[in-house]
C-alpha cells in the first residue's frame, strides 16, 4: 500500500509540516505519512535532490514522494507531479527530481510529468507563500486517492523539467578528483564518488583538508575506534570517516570541499 | 476521519512524545497522529498558543488537538477538554485554546468545555509531573474512540477559562504601532498586524530596528534576493523577510520588539 | 493492535529514519510507528537503553521497539530480536534491551531471543553501515505481520547477552551516593536513584555541585518559580530541578556528575 513521504526545509520549531499532514488527512485519510527529513539546508535545492535521491527508492511501489524546498514559491516557477518509475513526486519544477529523472532515463523507465495548473485539487485559498499547504498536499493525497496525473494538470515534457547540476567527479591520472557532497549526523563525509564509478578500481588513498587516509575499509569495524577511514557508505558514495567519531569535526570541512582519491 | 494533533514543549530529544502516541494507540489503535510541533519554546504558553492558533483549522473535522504547555502541572491548574466550533482541544487551562475561543466567539459556533476530572479516562497511575502522558493523552484518545465530551467532566462555562493576553497592535496617526510575535525557521519575523487589521489599507512602510523597509509585496518572487520586504504571510500576519534569506538574523529582532507601520 | 517504535541516534538531518519507515510499510502497510527520540547521544549505548527503559511499557502489548545505537555495526556483534514480557525488540547486542530484561528476569516474565540471522527476513541487499534499514527495519515489520520469532534466527540464551553497566546508587551512612543519569529536555537533572531505591525513607536534602537543595517535593507547583527541587520525576527517578527554569544551566552539571542524597 503506497504511503506519503515528506521532504523539506521547514525544520520543526513551526506547525508547516504538520499543517500539511492536516490537510493531507483531510483528503486521504488513511494515507501512512512518513517525514524523510525537515532540514534540508534553507532553499538548497541541490541538497534536497540529494537526499531525496538517497531515500525515495525503499518506499513501496507507488508511493508519492512530496518535496518543497521551494525558494521560488509565488514566482512562475512551475508546480509539478510526476511519475517515474515506480514512484510519484509533487515538487517545485526546480530541480529536486533530479536524481530520480537521472536514474529512470538511464534505465528506460517510464516518466510522465503534469503542471499542477488545475486549481480543483488545491486547497480553495492558495497563499503566496506556502503552497506545501496549499497545492503540493492536496494534490498528493488526491494522487494518493487514485485521481490520475493527466486530471491534475497539462502534460509537460521531461526533458524541460528544471535540473540541477549535482557536480562529477573528474578523472585524473591517479584517481579522481571528487568533493564533498554533504556531512551526516555522524560527521561521516560523503563524496560525490559512487561504488559505481569507482568499478573494480581500488581505492589506495584520500586525501582531504591536508590529510593523507590511507585506509580503506568495508566496515566499520576494520578499524579501530578513532581511525580515519574512506568507506564506500550504505547508499554507494565514497565516504571519509572517524571510527566511532566525527570526520567533519576532527577535518574541519565544508560540502564542496575538494578530496583526491588515489587508486591502484 | 479525524486525527489526533499533538502541539507541546517536549522538544525530540526525550521520549515524552513517543511515549504519549504510545498511550494514544493502547486505546484509539486506528488513529493517525500529527505532530504540530514540540518545540514550543519552554512553557511559554502564548508561543504555543499562536502556533496552535495557526495551525488547527487545516485538519478534518472533529479532529482532537492536544496541546502540552504546562508550567502549572501538578498544581491546581485544571485539566479541560473542549469542542469548539469544528475541533476537539485537550489541554490544560491556562489560555492555550485563546485563538480558537475567540474566533469562535466572533463567528457564533458552539463551544463547550469540561474539566477532565473523571478518573476513568486517565491512566490508572497519575503522575504529578507528565500529565500530557497520563492524562492528556488517554483523554485524546477516549474523544477521538468517541466518548462525549460530557462523560469526561463536569462543564465549564467558556468565559471562565484562563486567557491569554495576545498583544494586539495600536492605531497611530499614521498607520500601527505592531509588534513582533515569532520568528519562523526562515527568519520571517511575524508581527501581530493582521491582513483583516489592514483592511483596505495600502502598507506603505514599515520601520522596524531602525530600519525603513519601503517594499511591500505580495510575493517572495517580486522581489530580488537579499531585498528586505514585508509581506502577509500565509497565516495572514504582516511580516518582514529577506527574499531568500533571514531577516532574523540580518536586523537582529527579537520577539516583543516594534515596528512602525506607514500606511496611505 | 500492536505499533513499531523507534529508537535511534541518527537525528533528523538525514533521511535514515524515513528510509527505514518505508521499508517497515513495504512489509507491514497498516502498521502505526512511533518514533521515541533519534537523538540518543551518537553511539552511546547506555543512553539509550535508558530512554527505552523509559518508554517502552507504555506501548500498546505486542508492540515492537526497534532501537539502533549500533557503533558495532558491520563487525562480529549480534542482530537480535526478543520476546521480552510483553513486548517485542530488535537490536543490535551491544546492552540495548538491559532495562527490559532486568525487569523481566525480577518479574519471572518470559523471555525468548533469538540471532537475527535468516536472510530471507532482510532486505536483499545489506550494507555494511546501515543495519537499521537493511536488518532491523524489515525484521520488525516481519515480527508485526506475525512471523514466529524461532523463524527468524537461533535461540540465544538471554543470560548471554551483552548488558550495560547501569550505574547504580551506593548506600552511605546518611543517605545514597548517587549520578546524574541524563537531562532532560528542560533541563531537568535525572538521577539513578529511583523511587523503589528510597522506599519509606524521607529526602531531607541533595547536595549537587556545591549547592545545597533542600527543598524535596511532590510536585512542581509546591515552590515558586526559580526554586531549586528535588523530587520522583514520573518515571520514579529522583531528578533536580528548578520550578519554571533549567537546573542543568543553573547548576552546570554534566551526565555522570555525583549526588549526595541526605535521609532521614
Amino acid at each position: 500500500m503506497p504511503v506519503i513521504s515528506l521532504l523539506t526545509d521547514f525544520g520543526d520549531r513551526d506547525a508547516f509540516v504538520g499543517i500539511m499532514k492536516g490537510v493531507i488527512w483531510k483528503i486521504a485519510p488513511q494515507v501512512q505519512i512518513a517525514d524523510l527529513t525537515h532540514w534540508i539546508e534553507p532553499q538548497n535545492v541541490l541538497h534536497g535532490a540529494l537526499i531525496l535521491g538517497q531515500a525515495y527508492a525503499y518506499f513501496p511501489e507507488g508511493s508519492v514522494h512530496v518535496a518543497v524546498v521551494d525558494p521560488g514559491v509565488g514566482t512562475q516557477r512551475r508546480a509539478i507531479a510526476a511519475r517515474i518509475g515506480k514512484f510519484y513526486f509533487v515538487a517545485p519544477d526546480n530541480g529536486l527530481l533530479t536524481l530520480p529523472l537521472e536514474k529512470a532515463e538511464k534505465s528506460g523507465e517510464p516518466i510522465h510529468v503534469v503542471e499542477l495548473n488545475e486549481p480543483r485539487f488545491w486547497l480553495p485559498e492558495v497563499s503566496r507563500s506556502f503552497h506545501g499547504r496549499d497545492i503540493f498536499a492536496p494534490c498528493a493525497a488526491h494522487l494518493i486517492n487514485g485521481v490520475p496525473l493527466d486530471e491534475m494538470g497539462s502534460n509537460i515534457k521531461s526533458r524541460d523539467l528544471v535540473r540541477v547540476d549535482v557536480p562529477k567527479p573528474r578523472r585524473t591520472p591517479t584517481g579522481w578528483l571528487a568533493q564533498v557532497l554533504m556531512a551526516d549526523v555522524f560527521g561521516n563525509l560523503i563524496s560525490n564518488l559512487t561504488v559505481q564509478d569507482a568499478g573494480d578500481r581500488e581505492i589506495r588513498k584520500v586525501m582531504i583538508a591536508g590529510t593523507e587516509i590511507e585506509r580503506f575499509t568495508r566496515t566499520f569495524g576494520e578499524a579501530p575506534a578513532g581511525s580515519l577511514i574512506s568507506m564506500f557508505d550504505s547508499s554507494g558514495y565514497l565516504s571519509v570517516c572517524v571510527v566511532n567519531g566525527n570526520a567533519q569535526k576532527q577535518l574541519n570541512v565544508r560540502v564542496g570541499d575538494p578530496l583526491e582519491v588515489i587508486t591502484n
